[in-house]
């Protein structure tokens, strides 16, 4: 067999079921998919392929998948940062939503996006905004991988003044997007228990119910939103949209900060599953998400960066990172949420969070080819006793040289093949 | 006058105590120092210079200061993650520095780390382990400016097999150190209150008295150190120190996780200083300290990284990010520590801390040229609306350009001039 493009001479974390690690390994690939991986015996040439990468005896991983993002918001990174969070949004963010959103700053934002999600090793990211038809554009023409989702909020939006049509706009978009692309995959993104009526609630899950799409909820992020649900309702965010029937195998809650015991257990119970978002949780001070909990009760919990509105980048090499540590501080124990553990999270949980777990979130054969080959010649990766270790507590967005999606070389020694990234430093939708 | 080094093209963070920031600014150097510092007029040429750096645009700031490593360590980065600490230390830790600690290797993991420093913009560390003769020259060699102890400690260490000569190994680094460069200052670094004894603490406290040099000492790390100090001496760690006579101004206090009101009240009035650690704090699960009430109460606090055995990196940019968002966490409000007090903290702070306030810390005419330029072409670093807020959030130690120590280019165009970085790649003592 003839292929696309073989990648080896590198450490592979396949990342998947029983974490098979091969040294000296070698992919390769053949219509966006992984036909072959395993180990190069040293005397075997490499078979014919149009393309080839010497990893360079970096290390090649399952390209990591970001759950929860607002790609048009890098227009926002630190527009108003150390602020309260009312003042934040009120002062800062709606004001500038409601002048500087507009398809074509949507248009230059998600690309912005893009560049920094891809040159910081993430090859799929599950987005949900306004306009976002035109983060859809921008999106596949990155050859990024993505699940979108057109915002639902009782409020006006951009792109969407008169609240009413907001889910005549999302049915729309799912009926442009849901079979257009393999890569770019529709969902609902309702904003959250407390900018959406209950009516709006039910009508938005049915319509994901309807097309079979992932129904994405901001859920229990901040105390203010638990005490308000709680006294409007007297009940919990969770426990409230459970009342709903909103929560199933097709539902993520990004956060679930304000989460208890029964919660949890509802979660665990209806298969519904989770972002988590430690970084912007910690900048805005919204809390710490139980997320040893939710592991605990195997609730499927992916790794999103939030926005650059509140994280202020895209790095999931940063987010990991942080996730580790934070738990190990918050449960006073050094052993909890190991690298090993994160490093799933980040892939084939990610993947499964967002319904992509039969495409996405490991090398195997059968897979689509979604790569990343890390450089392990930078002095801060040195020496190296466990690789994954590395990647979780060493290894920046910076180290990652190539990246592949759908078989397609991306990111080659850290240029983005598809993106005039040259552009964002002269032009007039980013102030410098 | 005739320059030896010209940096112009850039925005200024002078880190001065104006805080003072200039627009298309110019440094002037000649013989290490800061001659002139100011904005450039665009109809005038620049004075001639032997050497001229172009900023690009960029930003131009004060060298980071860390105030807390272990260069040596850098041998252990990622030996043994997600333990228990006893497990760590016990197990993986003492037996490595047993095994593989040696003037050679000790060498060689100085300047891994130094490189590693210098290519995240840090100009100027703080450091005790043992074999400090070797990290010195280490250090000396690669450009760096730092303080440097050897250790202390009631126990058989690396080249200190017997506990009784702990003081006169110390005592000559400081003979053979304490004038030797203007780059390198001698200092005692006593291990902690809980691995000496009252007579060693005091012996070792009178020499960094005798000298006039710094007296560096792990304090209230754990809260098993706390409790044991408790029930051995009844008093807290802070509080045994200071019955011990050795707090003053020249005492930098590392750690601080488990101190109370009244210790902070005894810290704010000896002046002694404080380095935070927060992400080797977080990762250990020791605990967070109360770096907000420190600064309350006017406590000179520096920011380190502590050793890459337990963080596991030296990029003081990650740790910034982690203290600003860690702290406006664990005191539920978003406005805590914001990004210019941290910018502080890590520059002007961070050289205050460790005895360097009138030479280094801030750009300032009369002051050393240590200098970072960072630059700001990087799709992670677009838009810019608050340049200070952008260093803590979102540059990344890789975003560093150009670092300048001593009015000397030490990196440019990220490649270290001083280090031979590649053969790290083969080295035998990093294991791959």
């Amino acid at each position: 067999m003839e292929y696309d493009l073989i990648i080896h001479n590198g450490l592979i974390i396949t990342g998947n079921e029983e974490f098979d690690i091969i040294e000296n390994g070698i992919i390769c690939i053949k219509n966006t998919i992984i036909q072959k991986i395993g180990q190069k015996k040293d005397n075997i040439k490499l078979p014919y392929s149009a393309q080839v990468i010497d990893a360079n005896q970096g290390l090649i991983i399952p390209g990591l998948v970001n759950t929860h993002t607002h790609l048009p918001m890098s227009l926002f990174r630190g527009l108003a940062d150390d602020l309260p969070l009312m003042t934040w949004l009120n002062k800062y963010i709606f004001p500038a939503e409601a002048s500087q959103i507009n398809p074509e700053s949507v248009n230059q934002g998600s690309i912005l996006s893009c560049a920094e999600l891809l040159l910081s090793g993430t090859t799929t990211c599950c987005d949900g905004y306004f306009y976002e038809n035109y983060v859809a554009e921008a999106v596949y023409s990155t050859g990024l991988r993505a699940v979108l989702g057109q915002g639902i909020i009782d409020f006006p939006a951009p792109g969407v003044p008169d609240p009413e049509k907001n889910i005549s706009y999302a049915l729309a978009f799912i009926e442009k997007w849901q079979k257009r692309y393999n890569r770019i995959k529709a969902s609902v993104f309702c904003h959250s228990p407390y900018t959406c009526s209950k009516n709006t609630l039910i009508k938005a899950k049915e319509m994901a119910n309807q097309f079979g799409v992932l129904f994405q909820i901001h859920t229990a992020e901040t105390k203010t939103e638990h005490d308000t649900i709680l006294s409007e309702h007297n009940l919990s965010p969770v426990k409230y949209l459970h009342k709903l029937g909103l929560l199933d195998s097709n539902t993520l809650l990004v956060h679930c900060v304000w989460t208890d015991k029964e919660d949890i257990q509802i979660i665990a119970d209806t298969h519904a599953k989770i972002s988590t978002a430690v970084e912007s949780n910690m900048k805005l001070a919204s809390g710490i998400a139980p997320v040893p909990d939710f592991l605990k009760n195997g609730i499927v919990t992916g790794v999103g960066t939030d926005s650059c509105a509140s994280n202020n980048d895209l790095d999931m090499f940063s987010e990991m990172d942080t996730l580790g540590k934070i738990h190990k501080l918050a449960g006073s124990d050094p052993v909890l949420m190991d690298a090993k553990l994160i490093f799933k999270m980040a892939t084939l949980g990610g993947a499964e969070a967002i319904g992509l777990k039969d495409e996405i979130g490991s090398l195997e054969s059968g897979k689509k080819a979604d790569i990343v080959i890390i450089d392990m010649n930078k002095p801060h990766l040195v020496p190296v006793y466990d690789p994954v270790s590395h990647i979780i507590y060493n290894v920046k967005g910076s180290d990652v040289n190539n990246v592949i999606i759908d078989g397609k070389i991306i990111v080659k020694n850290r240029q983005v093949q598809t993106i005039d990234i040259k552009k964002f430093y002269t032009a007039p939708y980013f102030s410098r």
